[in-house]
C-alpha cells in the first residue's frame, strides 16, 4: 500500500470512528458532558509545563523559519503560549461547561389528532469538523463546543503547531476517557484536510479557523456546509437627521476602539448635507489616533485626505485605515453598504425613524444597527453565551453563532397504533394540529 | 461572441437581476405579496387553455421520444396537464397566500443594556433556485413558495416541459407585475443548470425536484446548499413489547397505503422473541395485498419468502416490496437503522417506554416516530401548512420544511449612541442580557 492510501484509509477509519462515537454522544447526559470539560480543563492546568514544553519546540521552529522569511512574525506570535494562556484556555473551557445545554429542547410541541403528539427537539448535528491556522486555543476551543454540543469532532491544525496540538489533543481524549471512545480525533497531515473536505458522506459541518483566504480556501474546495466569515466589511452610516455628537462617538468608536477584528467599520458614509459641519472634527479626531484616512472627491473638497484607490471600499483594512464617502441620501447609503459590504454588520447614525426603517430593512446584511457601534456584533455582547463563530453565510446560522449553531433537530412522533389511512380518502380524519406547551422526555412525555 | 458565452452572460444577467429584486421583495408587505399570488391562481384558471396547448406540445413530442424508447412512460404522464391539474395548482397557489407570513416574526428579543436592544427578525434568504425535471406544477409551486417567503427566484425546468414552463412562467411574470421586475427568472438551456449551480456567490439555496438520481446530482456539483431528499429508506421495528396487532396495521399501512413515496417503510425488523407470532399473519396480509415478500434466514425459517439480495437493506423500493429481518433487540434494531437508513423516518412499535426511548433516542433521522406509520412524516400532516420539501440534510432544515426553510434572520440593534468602549476595559458596564417580550418594527419598536 502506497503511502498516500494509507493516509487515505486512515483518515476515513478516523471519520468513521467519530461518525461512530456521535451516534452514542448523542445521548451522554448533560451532567456527564459537563464533566467531560470540566476534566479537560483540570488535565490543562495539572500538565500545562508539558503543553509549554512541545509549544516551545513548535515557537522554536517557527521562529528559524522566520527568520528565514518563510513566515510572518504575527503568525509566531499567535502560535506562542505561556501559563497565563493556558490558564485563560482552562478557564474557557469551564465557561463552556456552565452554559445552559443546548440539547433536548422541545422546540416545538403539536397535536396532530388524539393520542397523536408530535415533538421538535434539539439534537446535535452528528460529526463536526475544524481546521484551523497556528492558535492552538482553537483546538481546545471547538473540542469543548463540540463536547458541550454532543458532537464528535475532527480537529486539523496547521502543522506549525503540530507539537502542542498533539499534546493537548492527548490531554483531551485522556480526560474525556468518560465519554464515547473515538469522539475527537485528531488529524495531522496536510493531505488530510482534502481528504476530509471530499467526506461530505459523514462530516456534517466544517468550522475553518484562520485567515480570510484560509476560510474562502475552505468554503471553495467542499460540499460540506461550512460555518464561518471570510471578512468584515462595514459600514457607518452618518444620516442628515443624526446627532453629529453622537455620530462621531460611534463612528470613532467602530474604528479605533479594536481595528483589527472584523466588525471594525472600513468606510464612513456621511450624508451631503452635513458633511461640512461634521467631517473637520472627526477627521480631526482620527487623525489623532492615528487612523489613515481616504475619500472620495466630495469628501476631499471638505476634508485634506488622500484620494480613495479603486478597491478601497472592497477592502476589509483590519487596522487603523477607513474610507470616507459622501452620499445623497439614505437610499445611496443602502445601495453603497448592499454593493460593497460582506452582509456582516452595518449601522445608521439618525434620530429619523424612517430614515432608520429604509436602512435597517434596505440592507441586507447579518447585523444592522440604529445608534450604535458596529462592534456590538459578537456572540458575547449579544448574550450568545459561547461563541462558535460568525457566519456571514445565510443557511442554517446566521451573523454571531452559539451553541444552537451546533445543534439541529429531530421530530418525534408519539402515537397510539395511528394509521395514515384513517386520515386519507373519502371519509379522512381530519387533524386538529392544536400546539401545546409540553416537553418531549425519554419513555413517556406531556 | 460564441453562443456558450453568450449563454454564461446570459445567465448571469438573470441571477444578477434576481439578486437585485430580492433586495426590495424582502420588503414588500404580506398583502402585496399575496395579491401577487392571487393573481396568479386568477391568471392560471383564464389561461388554462394556453396552458394546455403549450403543454399538448410538449406531449405530444414526448410520446414521439416515447415511442422512439428515449423515455419512459411515467415521465410522459407526469408531464401532460388537463383542466383539472390546471385547476389543482390554481388552488395550491390561493393556499400558498392563506399560510402565515413567514417574515417579520421576532424570534428574539434582548435588552443588551438600559436603551440597547437586539431583536432577531426572520427574512427571506434571497435568491433561491429551482432545477426540476419533467412537472410543470413544479415551476408553479416554487414561485409562489418563493413570493409569498420574499425569496426572488430562479427557476430552470426540464426541456421536455419547456413550452409548458414558458407559458407558465410568462403567465407568473404578468400577474406579479406589482412584485419588483426580475423577482422570478426562467432559466432554459441545459448547460445553465451547471452554471447556475457555480454561482454560490449569488444563489443562496437550491431546491431540486425529481429523482433521487437527479436530486443526487444536483448535490454533488453544488456548493449551493440544497434543500432536498435524496432517498428514504425507513424501518418499522416489531419490538418484543409490541402490542401485535396494532404492529401488523401499522406495519402494513406504511407500506401499503401508499408505497411510491419516500416515507413508505423498505424493511420490516422484527424482534425474534415475537417472530414466530408475528410474522404468519402479517407476510399472509401483505402477500394478499401484493406485496412482493423477501426476508434474512431466520425470517425464511418461518414463513416463506425469497431470500435477500445483497443490497436489499439499502434500497428504496418505492413499490410494493418489502424485505424483513429479525433482529435480537432494540439496540440491534437501532443498529440496522442507522447502518442502512436514510436518516429519514424510522418508527418502533412497543408498549414499552424504555425500548421505546432507546430506539427515539439512538437512532439518526429527521422523524423517529414509537406506534405511528412512517407515513406520517409530511409536512401537511405535521401541520407546518405549504411544504417547501423534506430535506435528508441536517443543516439548516430537517425533515419536513415548511415556508420557513426559505427564511433566515437578521439581527437588529436599536441603540441610543451606545459605545463598546463603554463595556471594555478595567471600569467595564456590565450587559444586562435581559430577554423580553416584544416585536421589532421598522421606525420605533417595543
Amino acid at each position: 500500500m502506497r503511502e498516500s492510501e494509507h493516509g487515505e484509509s486512515e483518515t476515513r477509519r478516523q471519520v468513521d470512528a467519530a461518525a461512530r462515537a456521535a451516534l452514542d454522544l448523542a445521548n451522554v447526559d448533560e451532567a456527564a458532558r459537563n464533566d467531560a470539560l470540566r476534566s479537560i480543563a483540570a488535565a490543562l492546568r495539572e500538565h500545562t509545563d508539558e503543553i509549554l514544553d512541545a509549544n516551545r519546540e513548535d515557537v522554536a521552529a517557527a521562529e528559524e523559519r522566520l527568520e528565514q522569511g518563510e513566515y510572518p512574525a504575527a503568525l509566531v506570535d499567535r502560535l506562542r503560549l505561556d501559563a497565563g494562556k493556558v490558564e485563560d484556555i482552562a478557564e474557557m473551557v469551564e465557561s463552556v461547561a456552565e452554559q445552559d445545554d443546548p440539547l433536548g429542547d422541545t422546540l416545538d410541541a403539536r397535536e396532530l389528532d388524539d393520542g397523536l403528539d408530535l415533538y421538535k427537539v434539539s439534537v446535535p448535528i452528528g460529526v463536526v469538523a475544524t481546521v484551523f491556522e497556528s492558535r492552538p486555543d482553537a483546538l481546545v476551543q471547538i473540542a469543548a463546543l463540540a463536547a458541550k454540543s454532543g458532537n464528535a469532532v475532527i480537529l486539523k491544525g496547521g502543522s506549525e503547531a503540530s507539537e502542542s496540538n498533539r499534546v493537548l489533543y492527548d490531554l483531551i481524549r485522556e480526560a474525556t476517557s468518560d465519554l464515547p471512545g473515538g469522539w475527537a480525533q485528531l488529524v495531522e497531515a496536510r493531505e488530510d484536510v482534502d481528504r476530509l473536505l471530499d467526506m461530505d458522506d459523514a462530516v456534517d459541518l466544517v468550522m475553518p479557523r484562520g485567515s480570510s483566504e484560509f476560510v474562502s480556501y475552505i468554503q471553495d474546495n467542499t460540499q460540506i456546509p461550512v460555518l464561518g466569515h471570510t471578512e468584515g466589511v462595514c459600514h457607518v452610516f452618518v444620516d442628515d437627521a443624526a446627532d453629529l455628537d453622537v455620530a462621531e462617538d460611534v463612528a470613532f468608536d467602530a474604528k479605533v476602539q479594536y481595528p483589527a477584528v472584523c466588525n471594525a467599520v472600513e468606510t464612513l458614509l456621511v450624508h451631503d448635507a452635513v458633511a461640512d459641519d461634521f467631517l473637520p472634527g472627526m477627521v480631526e479626531r482620527y487623525e489623532d489616533a492615528g487612523v489613515t484616512l481616504r475619500g472620495c472627491e466630495r469628501t476631499r473638497d471638505i476634508v485634506d485626505v488622500d484620494e480613495v484607490r479603486d478597491d478601497d471600499w472592497d477592502t476589509e483594512y483590519g487596522d487603523l485605515e477607513l474610507s470616507i464617502r459622501i452620499v445623497d441620501d439614505v437610499y445611496a447609503a443602502v445601495d453603497h453598504a448592499n454593493t460593497h459590504g460582506s452582509k456582516h454588520t452595518e449601522s445608521i447614525l439618525t434620530e429619523d425613524d424612517d430614515h432608520a426603517a429604509v436602512f435597517m430593512q434596505g440592507i441586507d446584511a447579518a447585523s444592522v444597527f440604529h445608534n450604535a457601534s458596529t462592534r456590538f456584533a459578537d456572540g458575547y455582547r449579544y448574550g450568545l453565551g459561547a461563541e462558535v463563530g460568525i457566519s456571514t453565510g445565510k443557511i442554517h446560522a446566521r451573523g454571531p453563532v452559539g451553541l444552537d449553531g451546533l445543534t439541529t433537530y429531530k421530530y418525534y412522533l408519539e402515537g397510539d397504533g395511528h394509521l395514515v389511512a384513517t386520515y386519507s380518502g373519502e371519509d379522512a380524519t381530519p387533524f386538529t394540529h392544536r400546539d401545546f406547551d409540553g416537553d418531549w422526555t425519554p419513555g413517556g412525555s406531556e
